[in-house]
């Protein structure tokens, strides 16, 4: 006797690290990054569809683990991330992630997929999808302060998503900016690796701080924005870390997620608790106005929201529907008969 | 050119269903559930260590899904649950489950796993647990409302953990009670299908009550329940959704896992927000009192809380070290050099 095969409602998609990199560039990293700005502002246009609530955190003395979940009533998703920033120094990633999608209807879970590359995906392709929104017209150069393992993604989704031909990168470590360099030699950028934050800002319509200290840094002052800028700050994420001097903040008009997660974890923990800010959803779906003037600084302050994770766990599904880039896992019970739990585990001793 | 195989912490080992059957008949159901007894005791005891928060969830107008996160400051454990009465209908299990456990230090997971099975039996050890703290002394004859995908494990727990020869059961559905009768047909229980709740708790020292229905029911009304027993409801776990008539709630001394929880989702909702209940962990380390007198109506009034999931998580996670009953999952991204995300992605593009 064997052990009867699990029914295909116990197998649950998953989508693995191996797989995932193969998905990405059987379509192409860049398509990728367009195609999650797409599902992300799609997302963002029915934001109040969303159940929404702050991540679920659990802090410790190294880091945060989180647990980031969101629903739209008919699909729910979450992501497991840690963010650890003395991870580095040990050989192990600052941030990891896996995540999952579920059908509301009956609480199964639909697929399951690391998360880690994605959330470096989504991650970019948010912030190109909001710096379409709000950087002046015809940006062509981007600083990138900040080289590490988010760098190359957000280089190429705003290249591919806003039009950047120049890039200027800068980092306190000259290692980090040589790894982004080669990573992008063939991507048709122009790069430039500068000796010094001032230096890399220089003509540049657009500034990505995407620094991993955990601490309030100062990584621009305000003598260093001129007017008309767009600021993408992503790497100021959690309580107690910031990248930009107070002073930036209260010249720029600013774009926020969600502001309740917001207020706890990005640079406006500097602010007042009503200090007033931009839903971005509204100005996606037309209810609040983007950038209105060419001397305006525009600072989208991004921490990561769930709905995000969600949009780029959705797209990844959509693209499994031929077989491809995922393993079954054996991860639901599912007896024959619902109520004989037992029953399944008992006959299963017959194939030891 | 292939793509490199990843490095041994990309690898997080995974017990599926069918190897959470194989570990169980491996160790023996009976002893399992001993052992999760002594896990949970032992995690309930140290209570005060452990970072416990209210269970995240998300209602539908279908069921439920939430995530139960809880950490003692090395592991950090969480749960993916849902709970949809319906699914009974459809062929689905109304509560499917799986976990995970991860290094606080890193935020690194370190193992993912079913829990639908693994539930079951730490619902039963917990039950059971408790039933040896507070039941009457010598008790012999458990009664047992409500015959579906719980009740062998509680039924098998309560004999290993506390003793209990007879079993008499009752449910609205007689064909539950006669799967519930012939699965445990060889377990050494003395067993009575009843043709009424009120023939089933004739003589029972321990009455659990374990129906499904989301609605404000009652399964036990005041005139049923004698002095001196023992009640294990644990069928009320979620708004809404009740077993007990309200008089016996007042009649009893009532015993909850995590009163902020249990006073949304228990039975005790029916009561004023600041009526006097104990907590168990108390009772097991003996800061509070248990049962105290013969004649006293001990009530356990269990939700389920996610330190019991973190407690079957470690059980599991203990019983892998020889390298048996998982199977590794490629989930963790792990560059070799840490900021070199992008890269890794880059020369996996060679090995397509």
């Amino acid at each position: 006797m064997t052990i009867p095969a699990p029914s295909k409602l116990a197998y649950v998609p998953f989508v693995s690290v191996d797989n995932m990199m193969k998905l990405v560039h059987h379509i192409g990293v860049e398509q990728v990054l367009a195609d999650l700005a797409r599902y992300i502002q799609d997302d963002f246009a029915r934001w109040e569809l969303f159940d929404k609530t702050p991540r679920v955190a659990s802090h410790s003395t190294e880091g945060v683990i989180e647990l980031m979940p969101t629903s739209d009533g008919e699909v729910y998703g979450f992501k497991y991330v840690n963010g650890h920033p003395a991870n580095m120094k040990k050989g192990l990633q600052t941030v990891t992630a896996f995540g999952l999608l579920a059908d509301v209807a009956s609480g199964y879970p639909v697929m399951l997929s690391e998360m880690t590359i994605l959330t470096a995906l989504r991650t970019a392709a948010t912030s190109a999808m909001v710096a379409k929104h709000l950087a002046p017209k015809g940006a062509k150069t981007l600083a990138m302060i900040g080289n590490g393992a988010q760098s190359e993604f957000q280089a190429l989704a705003m290249k591919t998503v806003c039009g950047i031909e120049n890039l200027r990168l800068y980092d306190i470590d000259p290692a980090a900016t040589a790894k982004c360099k080669a990573n992008l030699a063939g991507s048709g950028l122009n790069i430039t690796a500068c000796p010094s934050p001032e230096a890399a800002i220089e003509g540049a319509q657009i500034i990505t701080t995407c620094t991993a200290d955990k601490q309030y840094a100062t990584i621009l002052t305000d003598n260093m924005v001129g007017a008309g800028v767009h600021i993408n700050a992503i790497g100021g994420d959690c309580p107690g870390k910031t990248e930009l001097h107070r002073d930036i903040l209260l010249r720029s008009d600013i774009f926020v997620e969600f502001p309740e997660q917001t207020r706890i974890e990005g640079e406006i923990q500097q602010l007042e608790a009503d200090y007033p800010v931009t839903e971005i959803w509204q100005v996606i779906n037309g209810t609040a106005k983007g950038r209105t003037s060419d001397a305006q600084i525009t600072l989208f302050d991004g921490v990561g929201f769930a709905i995000e994770d969600f949009s780029a766990l959705r797209y990844v599904h959509d693209q499994l529907q031929d077989g491809n880039f995922y393993q079954d896992l054996d991860m639901v019970a599912d007896p024959d008969d619902p109520r004989d739990l037992f029953g399944m585990l008992q006959r299963a001793k017959g194939g030891k």
